[in-house]
């Protein structure tokens, strides 16, 4: 199994004036999100009222079958969820879009990020008599809109009351009867904009959902906003606005899709500026640049266009095993590492290589790379890493092993470099990063290079609560 | 489609002393209880405290596989559950047993039955900020219990107090971290009984679950009891025992297996019984009895013998067309009722018939069967009905299509054997129905035949509420 | 896993002179002949010489969904199947029909029986180069009827010549591009019957897949002959009729549906006939006759007539619980056999029985079931068989065990009474089978009973080949 | 749908001198051969002569899970296929490798090419009385061998005979009770190597599923070479050898794994010296170079190297979106193209680009791509290709649209330029060819971009044969 990190969710939501199939359009849009959760997705139309819901475990092209989606019908409004739900076991997962029945008729919730305060908000409507069928967040935030709902007299001022009692990451969509709302916390942490075609709205997690559909960008929701779209157009509630954002550095690093646009940032361009950057701090003498598929190619042209060393192919990847599901499907077997990824023996031979990837982890997947890579002839290896040190865990929506398991805890540069076996070994610094974004019109959470927590986080670590006894 | 009336649902619980495959054991009483609902099934195992679910539509074969019985490894408890839903879209059902965490930990609850103040309850919820996920009432049964244990010290206490909110009928079965628990509402509407084997216990609706398992069977769980099995063994809690019984005379006349005793009561006894009940009331010039399979046979084997006229076969089922489920298969192909039930020219011919069924709706179905044998060459078709006139809907978990289809309320007997084509035609009197069941050690509900309810029914008709606009 | 006789396949074809949906006309078909076969079903739809075929393992019900039937298409002529292959690994299994292309076109097959020279025809038809890509007696029709094509001018010929060459038990049916052809062989082991609905023409092995598509039936498919329907009507070759003929006892004591008429006799009417004839040869000093469900019960109710002993129910069989794949599901737990049939302990009780059954192979099941009974509380069981003592294994399509199986080979009479626990025990004698079949228009195979085969047989038993290592 | 051309079929198969899990070694190899066939997927593993199949429609990940490998049991030998076949209806696929029993045995045939003699070669078979139950020529092989296995007295003799009667392309692998045998054609058309692991053998489409299973890479199957592997080791007929080679020159171009080396020639290199030589032959005055992922990547990067433009990218392809099985899922819908395909705007606005793609069937995905990078802001699109024009259909196993649909037959390189819209248009000269190939030991076959066939070739085109009325 890989040690990727991994996000958790993609979410997206259409806003129709007609009638029409916006649960193809869901599907268009999840399969270009699929890249931000591989484990689960879901469709769930709305067709005046009446909620159709198809979700399941798997891929999009599993789920969202022409057959499934045809069954959904027609509507005007829509949403859909791909869930990452890395380390879980199956019977654990919680396929969103929730769909549930409050005071007011039903709502539909989907989200992406993760509630800090989620333990004592739980613990507080347990003590009030709520009962909760998942372990998702969705699930909770559907339980405050809810609860918030009583004393307020529309959904989207009792989303933006829900905001004073969330704390932590938080991008959602939220369907009611009539309207589409989208809300981002106030750190804004995890990315959600507004797309438009036409009379038709959209909202998604990156910009690269809307260009699968021919949509114009219009936005990225800001932090702390709430949006709410209904047949009177688009309207904001910003009382939660303006604050200080902490946008995740490593959306730009690994987790988003290069042709996105996020806050302003071009995610390819910070990829290709921190290649340029690792080039001027970080040179060697070598003979080609090569990235490890896919995360590090953007890098690595970076480092080749500022190094002026040429560019090349030095591994391939097996583009039909996916990255998690997939996997598993192998099995454990010794050869579940060479049939994802083998050496271009006749690029790399007799060569120096300078290897570009986003991250190290707990360092065992790239210890291999390299080894793959002398094995095959190879003269020498030089690690570039486009991202700082990592050493610090995510309570935000990422799912990171515990903090023992991070190299960077355990080892200096100079002994992750002897364990992975580079002949050279270049981080970022976490200074860097700011460079990287110029174009970033907010802030970024940086917590996992450098400890500093945008939020007050638990003392106990994120991950343990799906060790916990509870159902599924 | 066949018009049916449909009993919602079958309950099963194990409670071992010893940590073991339970649910291999929940599985085979879930195919014993099979009768009871076929449109899905689920199995929830409580490893110490850990609950694993398998639950889907479908039948118990198609759902609880070996593989995925093995999947749900081993534990001390399990319950599992079959559900009927007549009339219901696929996407409408919610296969139980629910599992929630609410206050105290893991709950599971699996019910049979309908909550006649289920709007309000829902209501009152909804107005506290509650959010419901299903139409299903073992969640909402879930959320009034959760609500209890806040003010009382133990779960079955909690269950206790819960009857005093809920009307109508619930035969429930809970299972906590170490408590099996089953309650029965004070009026008993549905069936519920204990077993034992060795050092384990079982709750089951119907006995025959139990002597599927080589179980002994313990007694019934009586109105408005609540047991409670733990590690100390068997408790019961009785405050809301000791009331007026309404046991469901449908139960006795079709919805239950024939090998099973039910209050003291046989079955097959009280269905023999309704067709000696008839040969004396309805005699018959004829050649031969027989029943309309499968539900007619017990009482046309009393009718022959207390007639002395043979009994015979007339009609052949598929036995490989299910009731319901594999008929949808077949399609509305206007040969969906002559692939599930063939007569048997050979016998028939030249003959005179008595023919027993257990109950008319509609009388269309009727009308095709006595046609058919007509066709076939029966010389006369003499029908007897096992029941009463079915004349009033039920609000007690019986699907039953909405007053204005009841045949009853729209001819007399005189009308309706001219639209069934029946030479004569008897039927039960309500009055009958105590003489059925002279070993039943409790009162019936015979509300469908003579609309005195047990208690206050709402306005609106119950299966109005599938129509609404309601979460999935 | 039971221990029943198991017949393989049954056959069913359709011939419309429009183009119509004739794959649901052969799914209903099929519905009405599963008893025959639950291994596999297959559909084959004939669209001017298109072909397009569903077929796969499972019931009916779970192969021939409506998505797969519509998807066949419509066409003028199409075939089905059910397969049986008791004992089999479902790897082994070749669901039927076949189709394949030899000189003149296309060609599709599907058969029922056993060809017992299948070994020696293999073998010459290997040395001339012939590969074989199935177990199945159906691909070596194939072969045999495409190289008698060469020398004659039409394929109904070929088939004619072909049954110079094949010998043992084969119904058939054959479509080509313009042609259902349906062939029996010389001794009509096997059943097949034509039928008629307007313009559109069937064939079938049994009398009630006419029933269930309301078709008229024209009559039985001569032994021996070979029917031609094509766009000119029917036409027959009966160069190999007039033989004599060899039907399958055990076709009227079990495999048929009793509601099927076959070679003129009723098969139900042949049971009732098997009861009485047990009534005068064996009575009995009890209070009621049972049967064992499903195939004792005809008999049971002729026993009930005879002997003026009151029919009644004792055993209650889970109709939830298929004859074999079902069970496969349950798994071999010790409750495999309680849950498909429970006894009714209230009718049961203090009563003394004669329980009638069709047949008794190695009499484990039986012994269980009479236990059962009187665990129940029978104060006797008196067991009626109605077949002879079954000693000879059977070449000519019944899976049954080999002869050290057979428990009427090690024991005598009194010998298997004691060994299922009976009080008593009555067979029928051979000479009775002729008495049950009066309306039967040909001779009986009786070589299970007798051990005299009409044809000559290999000395290998039959059931050996699968143990061969043979590709599937 | 995209218009690629679509190699037919990956082979794998593994000899190893103990018995063990063969199947999850075949499992991987199919993993890495997945590029060259993703309609179906199959393993035959043969434990002493006991040959268990599995196969079926899907990708390997869909078809070869976990549970189905380990069901397949272990064995010696074992054999797997990837099929391949574009533009062919769901039913109308075979999926492979074929078992068959024929004079000696079981024999398992799988097959990566097409046999162009294949229609008179059935021909003749049947008039003998041959059947055909498939389209597929692995089953046309298996005949042949069969057939001649019966005038020589070893399968691998058998095989040497075959060749002398089948025409065109075909790399088999074939597996008999303790044979593995490997042939390929005498002109080698489709590649097959030899690899090996301590003392397991394996042969393998491409060296890249040896990489993946750690086997060492030992040497190509000779064109016309017959190798057979048991347990002796490895021995070769050669007779066929020594001919002129004719290896197909869009297995460098487009349809081999870069990382494969094939006939000494490295994939990478050959499509990387492809780049070279257009940079030289067709230089640009750009801003950036970029390939059409992935099949342009390689040659990008050798046009960046030689023309010292820097390398970038300009299209992120959605990796979840499989190349034609998952587009099917997507349907036809508008965004079908842009959901695979997205321009990286951020890198294109304002840039002049030199766009490389391996080759132009109709032209009309490179128009869609050209037309999405000047919308995103491109200047200019010089387009590359990476291959000779494309003017003649392929009878060697390559699905190639009907001669009327290539682009290059209706146009000339203006017109094609215009019709994709780029501002300027270069192709490699067939002449080219060699020159990239260097280190190939073999002759190319260029028919595709010259016509000139290397064996004789029907009158009809190849892909005629789908529409033939077949059977499946």
């Amino acid at each position: 199994m890989s040690e990727r990190i991994q996000e958790e969710c993609g979410l997206f939501g259409v806003y129709s004036d007609t009638v029409c199939d916006v649960a193809q359009e869901v599907c268009i849009g999840l399969y270009a999100l699929q890249h931000r959760g591989q484990e689960s997705a879901g469709i769930v139309v709305n067709n005046d009222g009446n909620f159709r819901t198809h979700k399941n475990i798997g891929f999009v092209s599993e789920v969202c079958t022409q057959d499934a989606v045809k069954k959904l019908g027609v509507g005007k409004i829509a949403v859909g969820h791909v869930l990452s739900a890395y380390r879980e076991k199956e019977d654990r997962i919680s396929p969103q879009p929730l769909v549930m029945r409050y005071k007011k008729g039903n709502m539909c919730v989907a989200h992406n990020g993760a509630i800090v305060n989620a333990h004592q908000l739980r613990s507080e409507l347990e003590v009030g008599g709520a009962i909760f069928q998942t372990l998702c967040d969705a699930e909770l935030i559907a339980y405050i809109v809810a609860s918030e709902r009583i004393n307020c007299n529309c959904v989207e001022l009792a989303v933006a009351n829900a905001i004073n009692r969330l704390q932590g990451a938080y991008s959602v969509v939220i369907m009611t009867h009539g309207k589409l709302i989208a809300a981002r916390d106030p750190h804004g942490f995890r990315p959600l904009c507004i797309g438009k075609r036409g009379n038709t709205y959209f909202v998604a997690s990156e910009s690269c959902a809307l260009d699968a559909l021919h949509a114009e960008f219009v936005r990225d929701v800001e932090p702390g906003e709430v949006v709410c779209i209904n047949s009177e157009g688009i309207n904001s509630i910003k009382t939660h606005c303006g604050g200080q954002g902490a946008f995740c550095a490593f959306e730009y690093v690994y987790f988003a899709r290069p042709d996105s646009v996020i806050n302003g940032q071009s995610v390819h361009m910070a990829r290709q500026k921190a290649g340029e950057i690792l080039a001027q701090r970080y040179p060697a003498k070598a003979d080609m640049v090569c990235g490890v598929p896919n995360s590090g190619l953007d890098a690595a042209i970076g480092y080749a266009a500022a190094s002026s060393i040429p560019y090349g192919v030095a591994l391939i990847k097996n583009r039909f095993v996916g990255r998690f599901a997939d996997q598993k499907k192998i099995g454990n077997s010794e050869y579940s590492e060479s049939v994802r990824l083998n050496a271009l023996t006749s690029a790399v031979k007799g060569k120096r290589i300078v290897l570009v990837d986003d991250s190290i982890v707990r360092g065992n997947t790239l210890a291999r790379i390299v080894k793959t890579l002398k094995d095959a002839g190879a003269l020498e290896v030089h690690v570039r890493v486009s991202s700082p040190m990592f050493m610090h865990p995510c309570y935000f929506g990422t799912s990171i092993r515990n903090r023992d398991e991070l190299i960077a805890r355990r080892m200096d540069k100079e002994g992750i470099r002897r364990h992975i076996g580079a002949d050279s070994l270049g981080y970022l610094e976490s200074d860097d990063l700011a460079k990287l974004v110029c174009d970033c019109n907010m802030g970024l959470c940086t917590a996992c290079f450098t400890g500093e927590y945008p939020v007050e986080v638990p003392e106990v670590e994120p991950q343990s609560k799906y060790d916990r006894k509870l159902p599924i």
